[in-house]
């Protein structure tokens, strides 16, 4: 169940980054102060973010870290 | 700000735990399948727990995570 949660709060992720016109995954890492390869894996799901690079991630993406999560919970509950 | 929300995080998780009678930092820790140290480090939010850790705790206290993260928030946001 947490890898389903964990790769579907990766794709909230991405989906987000996606509606912030021209922001790439390297954007992302710079606003949030990552690297790249972590944001790439964070999105993929094949990582196991702390909440305190979560809660950066959320801020850099300028949404509550709440929604993003909700989200996860809802596509993974019905994957 | 991490830190702010770390520990209304913490706070969070413990005001949840005190709902559900009876439920010890042990019990809880016993439900996740963590150490009661490792809990009692989190309610005080001396600890960065990752997301997997954090979603295990939720479903121990029977409450989407993403309801923890945005009491979380609120608590941070008007401290």
């Amino acid at each position: 169940m947490s890898e389903a949660a964990l790769k579907a709060l990766g794709e909230a992720i991405r989906t987000r980054r996606g509606e912030i016109e021209g922001l790439s995954q390297e954007g992302l890492a710079d606003l949030a102060g990552m690297h790249r390869t972590y944001v790439s894996e964070i999105e993929r799901g094949l990582r196991n973010p702390s909440f305190r690079n979560l809660f950066k991630l959320a801020a850099a993406l300028e949404i509550p870290l709440s929604d993003l999560v909700a989200q996860a919970e809802r596509a993974s509950a019905s994957s």
